[in-house]
């Protein structure tokens, strides 16, 4: 039996917020709805109020003014005994603190507004079934490309379609990295040393090249797009670190920009979720979203295409996100966290990256010398993969090259068998690199 | 004193929705409603139900399945006596039967949607406070590039930002026609031609090439954005009918593609509405905006820049918008149809075109002679307007040829001046084509 709604619709009474963790995007949060208390007010019809924070050290100066508000040195008080309508948690972390306060929250009929991807990839379900059994809300925007509205487009503007096919840039470090690389023609490993010391990139950063990020991002997507209860561990993962210089030249002058996507599609073998670079048409919109930017493309059964593009991360966005969900609450704007009710998400079947269908980048490092394309063409017709083009730049006899090629559309487990074969291949002297070719 | 909502939240019975015009869009969005009848019953808890149709031929194959739906032949008496709680109205057109059903429906407590950008550019604060004093809700996802959440992203998704600029392509028409010439290098009637042709334009295609609907739509834009009455008679409106392929072909040369942008943006003379061709820089975003897809880009002070691309018209991207709104009225999702109540809304001054402050393409046609390029210099410097750079195709003495100028960013008048000396040149054989230059 659900309890009674704790936030009254319709009144007028100021909404009380508490806000567990004051880094960069609880302290911008607390400076948004100072800023903007009027604007707030205006547009919810009633004034939004910061009764109580939570963060470690009492004396770091972080820019916003938090006298006569209440503070707590432990967040799970505070969900508990803060008094507030709603906790936003901006601790982090898929378990402690941040998982702790976010069930006590709700647990005490506490809606909660969260900016934490890892968590709600790992425990998204069990929250929202909490949420539902305590007649609370658990709301997100921030935890998915913060500057753009996509979990709001997914669950309520294109809430009559049916979606194919959802994909996006969800990380924009990696984006950072992969459009600094084409830029400069520079190696990964110097991008990502300049990233770190302009503080785009983590000192530790393996959560998001590694795409770990990313599929965290989009697990949630994918429940939400195809009413399926979150399943992290479903997402086939593979980041950029394997990206070469060469290999984004050579996209380059196939026609191709190289992005790390996440792409979550209906397949006639179930879900595939599965993040890993791309290359995509140099024209196309998905190319153009450089740098720091995210972008997420959905494609309903009746509105068609539709992408929306801004930034990912940063204490401006990821604030504005975390408070487009509390003025939602204020105005008694919810849905249930998945977009239906918990009991009504259904777990069909996830298909394995195998079953992929698509086209493919191949590079191989080859020593040049006469019969090795015979014998790469012969590999490929025993696996029956068909070749698209290709490419070998300069003659350097007795020398490795590289040697690129495209494959026609085919069944990944196909291009596998064949780059297996061909890896056998004397000549070929390294792994060869696979990336895929997305159709977007 | 308000009345009571119509909707019950939290209701489990139907939704009775009566839909007034079963053109294009009216049958789409009973195909909607009616495909995807369970999977919208899950998502809003309680199903959806069309209890009644209003159109002139009873006769005509919709494509969907009418039986049991009680037909109207008079919208107004439909919206008064149809025991709706929603009327959804796409009659279109700014005045007679559109106007009327809204109002009867308003009046009678009715909620609405409404398609229909032309009448909300004239008369959205009416009915705004219409639906205000009944406790109706006016909502008009599908008014503004069908296709994309726009309304939704701007009135709650980006609800914590106060707007800096907010611009897009909000005509597909025209994209399409500037796409197309820029693809083919024809001219403007020939590919108006073909559009009309292929049913991307109308018969009459004034109101879509002349700017004026997309200047209704920046209207209802800018009135969301910036919290003010919509005022249609301020936007400054200018279509894309004297673009010549030439213009297209040196701004390519320049860097640029030539789009049909509606602009609002917050200036020191007051908020400046402008629908205009415009050249936009290559490699961004708005650029890959191609063909019937429409964009929107955000400038909000937290969030940063945010752009939302997708269909703008067609059955099924607008349908989906009507069916969202449907969906959000019966979960009890509403906000006030411009983002604040009537009374918040704020006329602040309107800024003329005359105080646009950018950057500018001119073409003139001149004849080749010696001393032409010094007349020019000297208009230009008398108006104290700087030149970017200058460029003359070819040399055919006495014969006339294009030079193409670029304009360092300066006043839009004083632009003018310059422009109104150049034309007194007498080598100066054409009124010069100006396009002003956006900063994107």
């Amino acid at each position: 039996m659900a309890m009674p709604p704790r936030i009254v619709p319709h009144s007028n009474a100021p909404l009380r917020v508490a806000i567990a963790g004051l880094g960069t995007v609880g302290a911008g949060t607390v400076r948004l709805l100072q800023d903007h208390a009027d604007l707030i007010t205006a547009r919810c019809g009633r004034p939004v109020e910061i009764t109580a924070v939570c963060a470690r050290d009492r004396t770091r100066d972080r820019g916003c003014d938090l006298s006569g508000i209440a503070w707590f040195d432990d967040p799970v008080a505070m969900a508990r005994e803060g008094g507030a309508d709603v906790v936003v948690e901006v601790i982090g972390g898929t378990s402690g603190a941040a998982r702790d306060t976010v069930e006590a929250a709700l647990a005490s009929g506490c809606s909660v507004v969260t900016a934490n991807k890892a968590l709600l990839a790992v425990h998204g379900l069990d929250l929202a079934r909490a949420a539902e059994q305590a007649g609370a809300h658990l709301a997100y925007e921030a935890a998915v490309a913060g500057g753009i509205p996509i979990i709001k487009a997914l669950r309520e503007g294109l809430a009559g379609n049916r979606v194919r096919r959802i994909y996006g840039i969800l990380n924009g470090t990696c984006n950072y990295i992969l459009t600094t690389m084409q830029e400069t023609g520079r190696g990964f490993d110097d991008v990502l040393g300049e990233a770190q010391r302009l503080g785009y990139a983590e000192a530790d950063p393996s959560f998001d090249v590694d795409g770990v990020d990313a599929a965290h991002k989009l697990a949630i997507l994918t429940s939400l797009a195809f009413g399926r209860p979150v399943d992290f561990p479903a997402v086939s993962i593979e980041g950029i670190r394997r990206v070469d210089a060469m290999d984004i030249a050579f996209a380059d002058a196939l026609g191709y920009r190289i992005k790390l996507l996440g792409v979550a599609e209906d397949t006639e073998h179930g879900v595939l979720q599965r993040v890993h670079p791309c290359l995509v048409p140099k024209g196309g919109s998905i190319a153009s979203v450089d740098g720091v930017y995210n972008a997420v493309v959905m494609e309903g059964d009746h509105a068609g295409r539709s992408m929306l593009e801004g930034r990912g991360a940063g204490a401006g966005p990821t604030a504005s996100a975390v408070v487009a969900d509390i003025m939602d609450l204020t105005c008694g704007r919810t849905a249930p966290a998945f977009g239906v009710s918990v009991d009504d998400l259904r777990q069909g079947p996830s298909a394995p990256i195998e079953t992929h269908v698509g086209a493919y980048y191949v590079r191989l490092m080859v020593v040049d010398r006469p019969g090795v394309f015979a014998d790469i063409a012969t590999a490929l017709r025993d696996a029956q993969v068909s070749m698209e083009s290709i490419l070998q730049r300069g003659h350097d006899p007795g020398e490795t090259v590289p040697v690129v090629m495209t494959l026609h559309k085919t069944v990944e487990a196909a291009a596998i068998r064949a780059l297996t074969h061909i890896s056998r291949i004397e000549a070929v002297v390294e792994p060869p690199c696979l990336i895929r070719i997305e159709d977007v």
